[in-house]
Order: C-alpha cells, then sequence, then structure tokens
C-alpha cells in the first residue's frame, strides 16, 4: 500500500493503472474508520482492480459551531486497517492542497440540499459536492463508492455527477451495524455508556416504522409522531425526522414504494443519523 | 472528421485516443466561427495530437434580454471551416444533453465574476464555469484553448481549474482581428456599414493606451476618460472601460506592469468587448 499527501503522486499511479487498462475504485472518508468504511473498501474490490481511499477532514462541510476541531482522529490505525483490507493507494491529503490560498470555486446543488441535514447543516452539502468534485477530478475513479448511511449525501453526489457529466459511478453500500443495530459512526466515539445504550432506538424505531408500513399504515405523520416519541423516551433529542420520496427528498403525507424515513438526533453531544427505505427492498438500508 | 451529438461517442473516441497515448486538445466555441476560432484550433494542433471542437450556444451564458435567440449560427459553413482547419472530431449537443429535465448543479466562481463583463451579464460567467465543467468532464482534454479576447473569461476559467483540481491546462491564444484592427468576433455579424466602420475605435484607443502607458503615463483615469471620449465621438455606447490588475481584476488608479485595460462598448445592438496589458509584453493582446 502507497500512501500520500500529493496530487501529483495520486494522478502518477492513476494514470498508469488507467493506461494498463486497470478499473479504478475509489473511498474518499474523513477517517477514524470503522468496519461501515472497510465494507466500502470491500464493495469497491469486487468490481475495481486498484483501491484508493482518502482520509481528509473536509472543513467546508462543517457548518460554525459543529465538531471540526474535534472530529476524531487516527491516522497510524486507519492505515492499518487500509493496508489489511487491500488498500492500494492512500490519498492524505494537507488543507492546503484542496484549499490553496485564494480558491474561492464552489460547486452549488440546486434544490436537494433544501431538505433534511441541508437545513440543519447551512452549506454542509455544498462543502461536500465541492470537496468530492475536487478528489474526483484528483483520483479520477471508474467508481466512488458511499454508505446509504449518508443517504441524502448519495443523493446529492449522484445528481451532482449527473449534471456535471462526471465520468464516474457512485456506488453505494448499505449501512453497516453494531449487533444491537447501531449505524456505524465515526462520532459514535462521542457516546458516553448510558447513550451508546440508548442509541440502537432509531434503528428499532425505523425497522419498526418499516414493519408498520408494509403492514399497511401509509399514514406519515402518524409514524413520524411515534417515532418521535420513542426517541425522546430513550433521550434522545430529535433534529429531524421525515419521510420523503427517495428522489426528491419532498416529504410525503401518504406512504408509497418510494417513501424513505430518515432520522437525525443528539444524544448527547453526538448527532446521529439513520434511515430506510420503507417499502422498497431494493434499497439498501 | 467525425461529428457527433452524443457523449458517450466523444468518451469512446477520446478514451481511445488517451489509451494510445495521445494528446488531446479541445476548442469549445458557440458557432459562426472566424479566423479567431480557427488560430485557436492550430494552436491546439501545435501541441496536441487530436483536436476536438464543441459548437453550443449556451443559453445559461446569456442572460434575459440579450441574443440567444439570434445568435448567429452556420453549422455547414462552421464544418467545413473545421475540416479545413484539421478538427479531428466535433462535437455538437443539443441543449437537453448538457441541461436534462431537473438538471441544477452549478459551478460558482467567488469574486472574479464580480467584475467588468460579469457585473453587466449576471449569471454570465457562472454559465461559462457549468457548460465548461461539462465540457471538460466528458472531452477530459489534455489542453483546453481560449482566444484573449474574452480575457475576463479565460481569467475565471483559469481559476476554476486550479480550484477544483481540474486536470487540464487553460491555454490561451491572441485575439485575431481585420486589418483595421477590430477584434473579430461572432457578433461582429451584428453591424451595420457605418458601425463597421467606426467599431476600430475600440482597438485604436487601446493601442494608444499602451503607448502613452509605456511612455510614462500611469494616471488610469486620464487615459480612460480620453477613451471614453473616443470612442462616443465614434458612435459607440460606453458600456465599461477599466484598467484593472489582470489577476484579481480589481480597478487600479495607477498604472503597473500587470495593469490591463478592457472596453466593452454598443455598436449598435452588437455589444463588442476588447482588451490589452498596458506594459507587460508576455501577455497575448
Amino acid at each position: 500500500m502507497e500512501k500520500t499527501e500529493h496530487i501529483h503522486e495520486v494522478r502518477r499511479q492513476v494514470d498508469a493503472w488507467r493506461t494498463a487498462g486497470l478499473k479504478v475504485g475509489f473511498v474518499p472518508t474523513m477517517g477514524f474508520l470503522h468496519e461501515g468504511h472497510l465494507a466500502l473498501v470491500e464493495r469497491a474490490k469486487m468490481t475495481c482492480d486498484k483501491i484508493v481511499v482518502s482520509i481528509f477532514v473536509n472543513p467546508t462541510q462543517f457548518s460554525p459551531g459543529e465538531d471540526l476541531d474535534s472530529y476524531p482522529r487516527d491516522e497510524s490505525g486507519d492505515l492499518k486497517k487500509l493496508r489489511e483490507a487491500g488498500t492500494h493507494l492512500v490519498f492524505l491529503p494537507m488543507v492546503e492542497t484542496l484549499y490553496p490560498k485564494g480558491e474561492e470555486t464552489i460547486v452549488e446543488l440546486g434544490n436537494l440540499p433544501n431538505h433534511l441535514c441541508g437545513l440543519r447543516r447551512p452549506g454542509h452539502f455544498r462543502g461536500v459536492a465541492t470537496v468530492c468534485t475536487k478528489l474526483f477530478n484528483i483520483v479520477r475513479p471508474h467508481e466512488a463508492v458511499f454508505g446509504t448511511k449518508d443517504f441524502q449525501q448519495v443523493q446529492v453526489l449522484k445528481k451532482m455527477v449527473r449534471d456535471l457529466c462526471m465520468e464516474l459511478e457512485i456506488i453505494t453500500v448499505e449501512t453497516r451495524r453494531e449487533v444491537d443495530g447501531l449505524a456505524m459512526s465515526s462520532r459514535n466515539a462521542y457516546l458516553t455508556k448510558e447513550e451508546r445504550r440508548n442509541a440502537p432506538i432509531l434503528y428499532r424505531c425505523l425497522t419498526r416504522v418499516r414493519e408498520q408500513a408494509r403492514n399497511g399504515e401509509k399514514n406519515a405523520s402518524l409514524l413520524i409522531q411515534q417515532t418521535k416519541e420513542a426517541i425522546e423516551d430513550a433521550g434522545g433529542i430529535i433534529d429531524y425526522i421525515e419521510i420523503v420520496n427517495s428522489e426528491d427528498l419532498e416529504s410525503v403525507p401518504v406512504i408509497n414504494e418510494n417513501s424513505h424515513m430518515l432520522v437525525a438526533a443528539f444524544f448527547g453531544r453526538a448527532r446521529l443519523i439513520d434511515n430506510a427505505p420503507l417499502i422498497d427492498s431494493q434499497q439498501p438500508v
């Protein structure tokens, strides 16, 4: 496994692979890797010959007052995991490399960010889209792999790739979960013991709502209200609970086969998110 | 010479060239080609093995009330000229191909558009940046060649390429001129006989100011005032006359080696632009 912080070294390596006819898979991360990230690497290996992983805590996707400064980091642990997972190249750029002095060009996404996490985290998806554009332009992968835990992010990036005619495919991998159902997340490191015990309520609610929806309950606000009460009973502070159309992320009052439920709640200082398709079993959870 | 309106055919062809180790040059145009465009093709041929030209009248770079609907077109004439110039592939996308239903992602450029043409044509450079991003992602050239007549456009695109880590080089070619100095432009077709006789005043003013600056006159407002009077005497309606720093396009009161003069004026319905470096002889005119 090679690692570099330099754009030109990534380009040189990927150019050589592409010229040799090899397929390049890319997993962008913010580090502090868990099994969910490694599942993305595993997925990339299924269809690609060479795997590039980036580790970059992207400042522009954090809103003021969020956890940019305290975001957990473990570079040596990450490199060990990535080596064991069969990664070929790790790109660890400096902030000044992706955001040099005077840079100011951004990618704006239209209406998709005006929902869910985008409303609560102003500029978040602009930051995600801008840094992914830079990373995609540097790594030039055939496939980029993202986890479904960040459902809105995946929808935003798929749209960006389509709209800007980028030549790569966005691949999604289902959310990896702890045994009690809690979605794996670097931010789970913020949870106290008690919060950790309570946090799986998010997944239990999603599972219950899905079961109710599949059994014929189509009333979105009823299901949202039940979920709200259950999360609050478990000590969570609701950021949002919504049932939306999975394509445009608009709220739907009556559940149909495109409906998707998304929740965001604080347990202590950890803001946790999770989501599930309610009817369609083709979408990963 | 091949021509296509399909993204996948451009990609197939360019992929084959790149895999064969050939260097790809790209000249994006809005058609109605003149010698200025063909000079861009000539320049691309100097350093590239294969030349792609796009012809696309990009709706998003026209402001409301501008000449989108009447913009001159001559596809068969253009194709003949491009074939004779040694172009290898012409890309003529439909509007729906680059702007399919529901697309809404844009590239925003920070402060550079807040000057000169950008102030008079709201959204113009956003449209230019967005369509060039799409075209660059489709054609994936090693070099893209633009004329210096559109000086602000060149600065904007160079910045975009740098900021978004795009892997291509923006090459500039000096403005091609008629024998009387008028900068070649598709919009010269709008000029009446009398307007055509008067329009070279733009170039004559730039030449005179350059001479004065090189002879030691450093007072920008004095030189701008002289230019204003001369253009108005020739029947032009001034849109702007500015002397700016060539990097950030900020107005400068005292001329130095980075100063660049830009003019925009209407002659009848034709909005004509021209520009020149005042001291630095390394910059193309």
